[in-house]
């Protein structure tokens, strides 16, 4: 063995279990029951730490160009954000220009983020400009290691978005190919309705952001959506869910035996309007919106009970100058968060903490349903035998302030200031590397691996 | 007594029962038990007959401009017809044009339909040019006596289509109006794909027309019009739905107790796909489209079993000629079909004659209903004493066969050529006058009159 | 013409509408728009006043040997009362006894009750001692005029209850002779273990015949009753329903589409379980029990929404001294309340004056949809020509305060004392008699008939 | 290590991988990637098999008292069969007698099974004679390590049915102690109305066993369990579910949200009505009775898509000579089956190998779910370090057809004779010891432990 963790309590999927995990070669190699663990060349002390899988964060967006600007953290300091806060893989965006190929569009976000990012990485394949030719090159993409596609049910001007029409064949040739389809979902038309009638009384203030959003505006979104996606037979991924109706419309499908997917943010769990109060009330507009206290209940209750798979970030930094960019209009914020670094810690505090979700069920959402769903399994989010030496460690008993400084992400602010928070790791180990351990960072840019991942098969909801 | 109409079965909510019906002022003035009517200056004898409310047909459209040409019936040629089988109301639209105000196109409208209709009429108001201006003159509309709205989720090109926006914006206003919006419910951008693909594959036949409109590009939009109108509270009216899944999505929205209003018309419920063979399959083109077998047995079930509440035709002649223009292009098609003339005859037959309707189920669905629905209960819709002479005397033996001469709208064809109907009345009486009497219209263009309606309250659905 | 009433608004089934009213040998023989009527030999005028049909209890209990004694109102004294209450038809029971025949049973009942009885009246079938030869008596029963059966899902003790097997067979026998099973359910297993809780607690007090009942003994028995009688076909209708929860029960039924009849009571709708505080509070035991305010509400919804098709009385008074014979312990209350005068006037007072239900829908539970349940539409239930000229005139703003002596039930109190209610009638006509007029009784004993009742068609649910 | 199992194909709880398994002390100490394992004093090559938990049937009678008889299977006899057939763990039943309290009726159960089972084992509590005290006893049960009890809805009779009142109070009482209520769910009435038509039309021949309990027997009696449950919060488990019709009232329970548990028997899988043809019909009959193929078809759904969350055997065996004392009544027929033996065959061959389950959910209803519902849960039921090394190897390719001779429980002929069947194990494993290998038994009589079962916590569905 090259490496031993030995003493800690192993969080499987069906529960937490003492045990001594062994490392040969980057996977892990055996499991052993307490004390029955070979001598190795190495050893970590994991008495009374929690062992859980690396977390696979399956939505940030880094150095993305949006809203007017850049978001601030490119791969290489979001990567290593990311490993501080125990994530080490996750997938982003290659999003089609306007005239690109898809493949071109992989090809090019690919060698950017291989060139920097310090953990294992994948990409989605956004689509934008549908075409015979775009429907026909989505196959090589599939082939190419990445079998998810995003649409954007808005984005209008950015000449993103997809009409339904264009989403519904994206969703058939998705359907053919094994190819799960995650759909941004938002009305564009109700938004418009709601940021008018703002402006017409004068009101651009940041919480406009989100009263301009309703929560009909994602629902029905949801509900269109996944109405098309069942016409297909698409497996059907909604990402950043926000709202309780739309949590709702989800549940409805699932007891009709339809299995939607469907992911948030812990954004949407702890946050609430409250957020846009006080003068830094703009640093928290991201898109969907944040929205009031009865939907994070909700929410909370659909990631426990398993209408909600998934939890990730959709992490997309930009510092306070860029906020401040907006001059008090809300329509000028450039939308997004910092977020993969306090994904695992916001779990493990409010969610474990709190009691509202046993620590299996925050491995599902955070590793092993994410591994699942978009073709990591079971080289990544579980604990298995032959899988990837991808590991956490953390001490349950250490916590944390956020402050300002406290973080690594290149954002002067977080939306979680002041909240103590338990699950920072003290180690982070990719594929049996420790890349974090004791707040120091041992990785590089430029070590994370692109994931060939394949499509997913069957049911993987949790 | 003016008149007393002896010795028939009359057709009333409940069921039929024997009455001889006295009128008086154009109104009816007494129902008595057989036998116990006073005598009068006139008498029909109605032994052996069945005695209905004149029919009112909710949807109609006389000499419309659409699809580069006009709709082959106008007000006079329509209302006769109509008058010849059974119909004593019809309601036809007014339709904003770009730059108009509601109240300018309800006053042309009004106008030109009072110059030449021979029966009673009312219109609703089609909203196409949204704006603050327009929503300000909903209420002068209802106040005139237009408490029904149309909105389109297509024709983007006619530059009549509503996006979601425009629609919820109008719910929001008609439900503080009391009012109701009619919705004509397709979605365009699963149309366009559907129809690129036809084109794709070279296919311009007619009954390409129907494939590329397939039932989910029709209940996807029931779905989202209701949605949309349970968030704003609005009476919200489908109009002609076609599609057994359109009346699921009904369906289960009253299961959840919103209590959505549907129409659907006689084309959807006896013609199917098979009508597009052959040389005349463009004839049978109309929006949405005839579909299948399936469909008419699961509208029939829908008519009968309540979710249904509205038989109406959505009248729209337009002749051979007109059709021929087509060229062998489906795009090119004037949608429409001749229709207000056997509304009655075709539900007699194939509804209540092979068992699908009791009698007093046609006469919801004919005449009670669309009267509640649309403000004109119990003065039309109901043989009740004080309501309007409004009535209709057959004789269910009594058979016809359709050839191409022996219908009286303005068209050189008839959907329904060769079957052989029961239903078309001996009389036609409208306010206590004869206007048909065995084959021969004693009307006149110009009696009819504008129906001022008022917002129907409560729950209308039956 | 014998007689008209003129200027009256008549409560018909589509609402309430100004007409004249014509009587020719008991029967209506015109109705007329105002003004119309033809002179008659006698004319009553109702202007002002409210025209409605006669009501139908379909459920009292006359003179029956209950609990240890016999209910205090005899046909004579109870059809009087049920006269002055605006009352004009009513349904008892002709339960059989061990060792008789159902014949036997019917015979005799309907001759106590043709002597006495001042109104029109019916009997349902009690079936209480199931064997071949019983099951093969019900269709003599049913070619009687006795179209409906009553199965008692407790009464252990009294020799009443059908297990389920027996109610099975019942509805079975039913579905197969078209006719309606009444189902009194309770789960009498459950009541013993709260009976004996209450009694292991030293509680015997009034409140405890409640307690000992919970909504649940109810609902459970609803639920099962109805499964058997969907596996059955047959029609069941549920008496005296009283839980909220077994409305809910009904209403899942119904919206899977099962065609579930169900009554409920003024007793449920307005008492509820601050009846049983203080030295009366016995006096308030009927069976099943009056619960809480909350239930009364889901109830009132229920009879609006159309859940609940009926509303009848359990009329089935016992004296204060036949009450006092409890002697402190709940288990020995006979089970009963007074009821068929103030059926009416409660559901005028509380349901109609209070917005819970629109006059036509007070018409249907009280008088369309008993008599299209129980095969007596439209000879009663509807004010229709050729209808029975069974009629009640209500002044709408007079008030009358129950006090003791203010009623004619051989009962000398009432569960309503104190309340100021509206709706007791100045006219009650049966078969175009006069038989209360001005608060004087004007009828006499053993002038009802007995209703040769036909099994009910189709689907009568309002 | 005391052993090592090298090559093999371990089916965990998310799929199948390849591992080492390695032993010492009668536990699983280390899971290896394939050739890391160390050392051992013993190896088993598992390359080409598939290594599975140790099964656990949780429903067995062993030596029972019933019909008249004693059930053929002793605890020894028993015990070895199921380990033949990859059984590690079986849960039997201890019965209370009339007058005797729960406490007793354990202590006499467990000294028998002790003294001869080979297998580990466990106990469910009967509960049939309802009291106060009785009641009381449940803790001291709960404490001795058995948090499961059982009540049966019929078996009148034989003095062991619980009405709907004893089962309601059962439920309070193992709702607050945590514990399990397992409910035999048939409604006696019913069933004694079809039996009694099946005599009287002069049948008694074995298919009238089935006949005369048609699905809705059952069906009800679920409905009617899981309501009361559901009133007093307990945690029900129907057993041996049979019917097509009770999995959906099972299944509409779950779209609800109330955790139903619900098991399934082979027998209810793969035989149907046809077993009843033929002279040996008779050995057929067990209780519920095999159904219809549409039923199977139902149940191998439900299992496969979480409905039902357990497969158990409910084995009970009688040799030809006792079934066939029934003399030509089938009411006399003593109801069991065989089974312990060839659970998991029949589950891998027409479960996996039909690809009806794939091998993790095999693993799920046989092994993970039995041990989380009945609080064995990780001790046995899964291959993690720690666990108890109840181990079962098989060779996938291996066939065995069904003879007379094959088997080795304490019967003469099998349900599924000339069957062939892959899945019995090469090895079967208690505690790191091979009590089977290759067709020899390896154990003894007393060798296996009474296992003291926790109460199981949340929710365990599958």
């Amino acid at each position: 063995m090259d490496l031993v963790i030995r003493g800690g309590t192993v969080v499987g999927e069906s529960g937490p279990y003492r045990a001594d995990i062994g490392i040969r070669d980057g996977r892990i190699a055996a499991i052993y029951s307490p004390g029955n663990a070979v001598e190795a060349r190495a050893t970590i002390d994991a008495n009374g730490k929690l062992v859980l899988p690396g977390v696979i964060d399956v939505h940030v967006h880094m150095e993305i160009p949006f809203c007017g600007t850049v978001s601030s953290d490119d791969f290489a300091s979001g990567s290593k954000a990311a490993a501080f806060g125990g994530v080490t893989t996750m997938i982003d965006f290659a999003i089609q220009a306007p005239g690109e190929t898809l493949a071109e569009a992989v090809a090019k976000r690919k060698e950017v983020a291989a060139a920097k990012s310090a953990i294992d990485f994948g990409l989605h394949c956004g689509i934008t400009d549908w075409s015979p030719a775009t429907r026909g090159g989505m196959r090589e993409v599939v082939e190419a290691g990445i079998p998810s596609f995003k649409v954007f049910m808005i984005y209008k001007q950015e000449g993103w978005m997809a009409d339904d029409g264009v989403m519904f064949e994206c969703f058939e040739e998705a359907a053919s190919l094994g190819a799960t389809v995650c759909v941004h979902a938002e009305n564009p038309y109700l938004i418009d309705v709601f940021t008018e009638r703002a402006l017409a009384s004068g009101r651009t203030d940041a919480v406009q952001h989100a009263l301009s959003r309703p929560n009909f505006s994602e629902s029905e979104a949801v509900q269109r959506a996944v109405y098309l996606a069942a016409m297909s037979g698409a497996k059907v991924y909604i990402v950043h869910m926000s709202a309780s109706d739309s949590a709702r419309v989800v549940e409805e499908w699932l007891a009709c035996g339809y299995p939607v997917l469907a992911e948030t943010c812990p954004q949407y769990l702890v946050l609430d309007n409250r957020a846009f109060e006080g003068p830094d009330g703009h640093l928290y507009a991201t898109c969907p919106p944040i929205r009031f206290e009865e939907d994070c209940e909700y929410l909370w209750g659909a990631v426990a009970g398993g209408s909600i798979q998934v939890v990730s970030t959709d992490h997309c930094s930009f510092t306070r100058a860029q906020k401040d960019a907006w001059g008090g209009d809300f329509r000028k914020i450039p939308f997004g968060l910092p977020g993969v670094e306090t994904l695992l810690p916001i779990l493990m505090t409010h969610g474990v903490g709190e009691g509202r979700l046993p620590l299996e069920r925050l491995v599902e959402v955070l590793c092993a349903n994410p591994a699942r769903i978009f073709g990591l399994y079971p080289e990544k989010g579980t604990l298995s035998v032959g899988s990837d030496a991808d590991i956490v460690v953390i001490d349950p008993k250490r916590k944390k302030q956020i402050t300002p400084g406290s973080l690594h992400m290149n954002c002067d602010y977080s939306p979680y200031e002041g909240d103590t928070l338990t699950g920072f790791p003290d180690i982070t180990m990719q594929r049996g590397r420790v890349i974090v351990e004791d707040g120091k960072f041992l990785g590089a840019a430029g070590e994370g691996r692109f994931l060939e991942r394949k499509p997913a098969g069957g049911d993987e909801s949790g």
